[in-house]
């Protein structure tokens, strides 16, 4: 057969705010590869299908020395993270042509052999659910979420949650699984479409932070007994202002200061930590991959599947498109889960 | 006999910023107390030998409306904190005439009868240590040094610790826990005299945060895996800044704060709490007494009297001196333990 073309997304500039489609990263398409005849290796041939686009992205958009918790992009490489594909040809061992398969540092381009390929998960994908759902809910958000809940929540009946960007793909799961304890759960959102579906999945409390004063519903709804920061910044401070004695406050993210060039953040109530005797967690999923992963892959699906957690997703079609994905979940455009479909089999 | 006066330190106004002498507490000597004849009801006399001075009691010198961990000092009436003292008079079984007992709500008096007796503890001092002692290194500075390094410090041998405040009571301790666990110990103190102690004690590196830079001490002799926080603000922050991968921090408290105002501080930091994983800790020690009182009455005294744990302390003589010494720990004029000694014996 003769050569197609492997189209990618290269980043190709370091941002200083948001991240810039055309600029940040750029849509090329002049790569081509022989399906039949490119050497393996050892290794698998890849057709890519769902790429799972996350705020932390934008941690590895960096000057190659900084150094932080996972490596930078490469100037000038394709962006990479979390997807899905399917073996187009194999010479890996338990690995055949069909198969589908998972990887964490999935290329974003239409087909990609992997150096490494020891990190590659074959999926049994349940009947019924969209090979997307993979990407979020029964992937890595829904990870985040399941299984820092279960190690660092602590969660009793009765007791009062606070989620933010509850909407989205790790806050929808994680107010869930708030409900599902039997808490009381307060989410922050930040459009009305979001509101709605928030509401939808079972929070009690539902604002639109950009129309309504965080501070203000927080000291009338809390206080908090457990608060999942995706945000950091001015909303941390409140949360902590309206903690309750011995909260624990999980911290997933702070998306609040990843587009704001290194920006201080001014905090009133630090000293909560202290006088509220609060456990606060940082945490980077895959260090509880262990304990919880088994555990995960018995439950979550089949909640799933029975419909008992709701996800939502928000599909970007088309690879060319990878840019604007990549800008939409630092500003929040999304609701749920961000996947760009590069194929959809 | 006839009536003896009955000395008290009077909390007369909230501050705004630090307590002054005079006008935050008053010294009133117009009470008499008739020793032989004064109802107790069950209960016992004490007369006040050593009382305890603390940061944390700027907390208690507030609005009552305010609400806070502890309950804020009343308008009127003595200050009140840990203190030890001789039984002048009992009708509590168990306790007889000449004990010395502790009380985590010692009035700054020269005596007093608890209405409830029920917290008195009887101490049985070891031969050949001052009283004193059971004030600093073996009362609730030691223990909060000691439980919460227990608790939450995890300390491997060759990792590094980093101290704030570590010529204080509560932070030399913590300097030696360190040592004693076999780690490399950064301390910052707030004068070239501290700077002599803290070198003593066995810090390995000493700084005065005054006239040295804490950031470009930390950035050379970090990354921290244990920060130890009497201080908050941006000592807190440069810990952040220079924390190594799964750090922990112990947030015992934020002095930077208490006398501000509740001015805003300006962090730069605290997404390393995300990308660093860092486990943050505030805590009260009493939360830790039933967890490790026992142990802590096995090692710690023993390892003060062979002096394999030094302490140091800073005493006031004469209860009209109390306000001065409830200034001199906001403002870190004390080298150690600050005890006002109301009488000997």
């Amino acid at each position: 057969m003769a050569p197609v073309r492997n189209a990618k997304l290269l980043f190709k500039e370091v941002p200083k705010g948001y991240p810039e489609p055309g600029k940040t990263t750029v849509y090329d398409t002049s790569d081509t590869i022989d399906l039949d005849t490119v050497a393996l290796n050892g290794s698998i041939l890849i057709k890519v299908l769902y790429l799972s686009a996350d705020p932390y992205m934008r941690g590895k958009m960096r000057d190659p020395n900084t150094k932080s918790y996972s490596p930078p992009f490469t100037l000038g490489a394709p962006i990479d993270g979390f997807g899905i594909g399917k073996v187009v040809r194999s010479e890996k061992e338990g690995l055949k042509e069909g198969d589908i398969v998972s990887y964490h540092a999935m290329q974003w381009v239409e087909y990609m052999i992997p150096e490494d390929t020891s990190y590659i998960e074959k999926l049994d994908p349940l009947p019924g659910l969209s090979l997307s759902t993979y990407i979020g809910a029964i992937g890595m958000p829904g990870k985040t979420a399941y299984m820092a809940w279960k190690e660092y929540a602590k969660a009793k009946k009765g007791e009062t949650a606070f989620v933010s960007t509850a909407a989205g793909a790790v806050g929808a799961i994680v107010v869930q699984l708030a409900k599902l304890d039997g808490m009381k759960v307060i989410a922050s959102v930040g459009s009305d479409e979001k509101v709605q579906f928030a509401k939808e999945i079972g929070a009690d409390v539902v604002f639109n932070y950009k129309t309504t004063d965080t501070e203000e519903v927080l000291a009338k709804e809390g206080p908090i007994d457990v608060y999942w920061d995706n945000v950091g910044g001015s909303t941390l401070d409140a949360a902590l202002g309206n903690s309750a004695v011995l909260a624990r406050f999980i911290e997933c993210g702070m998306i609040s200061g990843y587009n704001s060039g290194g920006q201080p953040v001014s905090m009133k109530n630090l000293m909560k930590i202290v006088s509220n005797q609060i456990d606060m967690h940082g945490f980077i999923v895959s260090r509880l991959f262990s304990k919880y992963n088994k555990e995960f892959n018995e439950v979550i699906p089949k909640l799933i599947k029975e419909g008992k957690i709701k996800h939502n997703e928000d599909l970007t079609k088309g690879l060319e498109f990878g840019g604007e994905a990549l800008l939409d979940v630092q500003v929040g455009n999304n609701t749920g889960k961000k996947v760009v479909v590069v194929a959809e089999n």
